[in-house]
């Protein structure tokens, strides 16, 4: 079983960002956690600041057999039409993942607009929202 | 180690009402399936279509011991600036979860007035929401 | 033919509220003169100034073979997600009824939460209202 | 007693238009049922598509001994402040009717313009709303 | 003469809810207070979580002889019509007070839907709000 | 010179409509007054409560050889884009005129469409606001 | 084949209105080019500054054979919510086509209310929209 | 009979502010004909830059035996509730005035604050709109 | 103790100004009251028409040892964010006042923007408000 | 004659994203037939993902002859202030064109951002709009 | 050349004024360090809490040959359409500078409404904001 | 010191782009004004059209020892919420700067995204702006 983890802008400075806000925990440590305690899964991991990339990626992923992405879309979460039109596209469940309790911050993070064509949306617990993305993924 | 289940307005006719959106499944077979899979938590459960009630109910649990709340406010979700107020002055996490992805459905539903107080949010994953809600508070 | 007429807050005090807008008449009037008039139609009567009392009785009328609900939810019309949500689940017709015109009156009370989940809706003829709502249920 | 049975835009192909929506019943079984049902009722009966031409039949009808009006504006409702202020400047009861719930259908139709000056609003019950409207109307 | 102190929901908590915000002081205190510094008023009590039981005591208070009502709608304060409709149909004053200046809060504490009904609003004196209501009802 | 005098929808009803607000004079008193007043004027003049009626008659005086135009469009003032664009499209200038005050009425009488294709406004001073429409248009 | 043109408010003063946004062309040199561009195609052509007139006329293409219409609705693209009724009610393919580019324009030019019923748009070409919109029905 | 001339901020620099809008024309040729004009009137004149002034000068003007206000408030048209509520409580009419058609010209410029207190309005008409004021106050 | 009592916009015609609104009482007997009442205070009165003025006055309460400020901001409650920021930039509390509910009144007074600098906000008692602020203000 | 036929975010997965909507044919099967019908025109195509390589293909057809381009920006339609600064900035004609009717979608893809800076607009005739497009082009 | 430095209200007590966001320097440190990096200029300074005293002080320096201003509206920067429109009827250069980064802070600071008039804009290094405007100035 | 200009969307063809708006002048020029102007500082230039290579570009800055950003986003400005994250995760200041007034300009022009992430803006100043914000820099 194939599952992409995919993150979106500035998420490749997670540990150093805002540290009061995003914990100081890395991917790595992150991807390490997931790879101990889903043996059975291969996981894939990409990164990227371009919104046209991020595209790129998940469609990659609808074709090389992937069954599901765990997505954290960074802001553009809140200003992407084309992401939206991207997921909706494909035949893969994705799940909505964020670092954050985005409802407890600025008014313009309650506003997701990917989160309609996602399979679900999880939020708030740190680096633990990956892992419960993927338990969601696995479970179903 | 205690948490409750709390499950606000129509959620008791769960498996009768509107199948399509919120499935066949019953709150007991969840509940079943969390003392299966939880056999150390202690587990409570409580409904109410009365948010007066549920205020009650989520103040006697910060004061009996609870360690964690996992909580479906229903349509009291999009209204209730009581229950936000509430849940901002236990001392307990709450976790807010939904059974079905509710920025899929109407405008109205996608404004939910006590994220800001809840340590996370899970949505659109069925009765699994509930499981993934007991993980996230076990595992922090 | 069994027909539940439901009133929401503050219509028990009716004919002592307001009566220039509301009119002298009582509720006991309005129920007396449905007896007579629907012989065949065997009437329950509530009131609840409790949102979730409402919901409790509409759940009840639909378990208790009910044939239809003439409904006057006073001011939850304007801000209940709650009884949308319970009038949708159910599988018996509810008739919204006013007695204003409610689009005479402020701004808020312009709109109707409930209205998209109800067969229809009828306003502005006081005590009337609850007639011509029975009438709707009985000819249909 | 004489009543006007008064129809606005597109409703003179009722039966043809939209009959998932609408129904199949035309206006004319329609009026053949009003008169059966009310035999000591005059009715009269117009359509047309100008708004203009609504406004000069509601402005007759104050003049020529009618005694009140069941007015189904169609999509006039939502956009003509000229007929809000014509049944506001005459002297008899207008009833506004409507075929199907609109609060049921698209944001746009959740409006009326010309609610504020009518008796009441009657919605949501197919061709029986215009029976009663006239009962309504009747009994008052 | 008569006088109801009404605190709405969560306020059972005070002393133990957000002190920085709601400081220490209870409501066992306050009335002490109260009925030492007016001892010719005759005071009575209550506290509800519930819409709907707030008002039912509201109505009871026009019913037995309370001259005027000291009321701390909480969280209801910002979204209930039925309340405001409630007061609006009480021959007896009512005074708002808040702990708190719910001004200098979240933007969705700015809208009381009650203060049109009220005689006059206090906030943002902590418990001496409730004394400055008492002496407003009492001077007038 | 020619002066077009052009009413809009319920504007024949004159002296018969809401005379608390309109007045009791009508447009027979008002034209004759302005015959007199300016003797080396001719005037015409037209109502309808037809939309595109009104915009035929603009349409109409642009080519007779009419110097301007005194205009009340009633209702149409506040929902017309078409006669925002005729208005637009002549070469003669058309003063907007009101009876009332628009500004100290409802809300949506606050907003003109077609003031910005109008060489001025006049609004509030009864049927004097067609004399100081004529002068405005005389003296320019 | 047989296909209406069916023109809106102010559309008869082509060549003569604002020829800065309109252009000088004629609706005559259009339906001249059109005829001789298409010699197997029946032209209809009508035009009328009012609402109600333009909905007969459609309504009249759908019964009288007409294959297809290309409408410029003008002005009433963006007040009528009654011609999108009519067009939807319709059996016949409706292309919606303007002769400048609306969205460069003022505001309220950039809602068309009409668009969602219709097949497609075309807007900006000047007359050659025209002869688009007939390309658009001729070849599907 | 007593009339004041009121003008508010940046109107001092008439004639030489933006001609293209405000044309060449200064206060003391329009003062100069308005005396011409009206030789039975007394006209009184004053501008300030400064809100707090203006409501002085009016306020002065209601205890002097001034019979009239033609008041162009410039600016504070659209900002102020101070100069509404002093027009408010004056016993003596107020005519609004403004030199363009504020409705051509930016979004912000089409509301007025004061309007709904004051007797009419008159704008677009240049210095005209000063002399139609008067001749509004001298007829009534 | 030093108490400055401060009056904004056309409050200096208090007694005059709607009495239906605002009463018939002054403020010369309002602040004989104050004195009798709390003898051992100081009070000083000012009263301007100028928002500029009004924040001199303020800035000089801070510097000449002045205790507190009971503030009727008047119009410029709803309009000045440089009474916000003078208030704000103060050591001393100022409690703002009004005579009115303005809750009950126009929508545009339901906003007040210097509410967040305030110590708490006193509304509807009439002149009784002064009272109430200072007791307010004594009591701290 | 150059022409470019330009494809934004999720074009490049055409025949097999949702063919409910977008159909089931190919940009292949378009550019042939475009070839086939316009043998004089030689077209160049580009597609991609991202927003800044768009801005960079549009900004090289300005420079190497590029007559026109037909321009699908899917989902940046809605989200793009820079495509709009881009088109703007060159000056060679751009064609807007949509595959499906935006208008009878969703809310938010009714607004195109990119519209202002366009030639054109043409909407809803699936891969026909790119011929379409091309006609516009060549046509004038 | 001659500049004017012109400060609006509360800015006469810098550094004295909730220096955490204004910091502690002053005006009179400001001017003197700009008299000693610009010997050529001569610099003039003003400071109002008064709108009206700023636009008579802005007019003024139109006619006393001053060469530019740099200037801090304060507060009416966000209410003040009379300073806008002073601004616009202005020939010499103004260029609005801001202590803090406006945008920053509260919501309703991030609207300027003078912005539109001015040369430019400086905001958010403190008082080394004057010293930018003024070298915008000088350098062009 | 190491001090970076980094330019967005459609900034590489400043200079041919609509000069009428943003000047002649080009980047060149403006880079080796800087350089004479400021010989101690090192500067570097980047310009990219794609959001992404802007994230990327400033990450590298913050790692490289860059002492601060002198950064004009262009129309990212106002979409971009994955810029205002990026800067807010940096260390280093960035100064916000735009060639035009954007005050001056497009509705959608006047909100900037970034703004609140920068330590200041400048802008209106045409090429000058850079010059202005590296002198900001250099001084603090």
């Amino acid at each position: 079983m194939k599952i992409l983890i995919l993150n979106g802008p500035n998420l490749n400075r997670l540990g150093r960002r805002e540290p009061g806000i995003y914990g100081t925990g890395t991917m790595d440590d992150c991807l390490a956690n997931l790879c101990a305690a889903y043996p059975d899964v291969e996981f894939a991991y990409a990164q990227s600041n371009c919104e046209g990339a991020l595209i790129d990626r998940l469609q990659q992923a609808a074709d090389d057999g992937t069954k599901g992405v765990v997505f954290n879309a960074g802001a553009y979460t809140h200003t992407s039409v084309a992401l939206l039109d991207c997921i909706r596209s494909l035949d893969i469940p994705v799940v909505e993942v964020h670092l954050s309790n985005v409802h407890a911050r600025e008014e313009f993070r309650h506003k997701s607009l990917i989160s309609a064509a996602c399979r679900g949306v999880i939020a708030g617990f740190g680096l633990d929202s990956y892992r419960l993305g993927v338990e969601a993924l696995v479970k179903q």
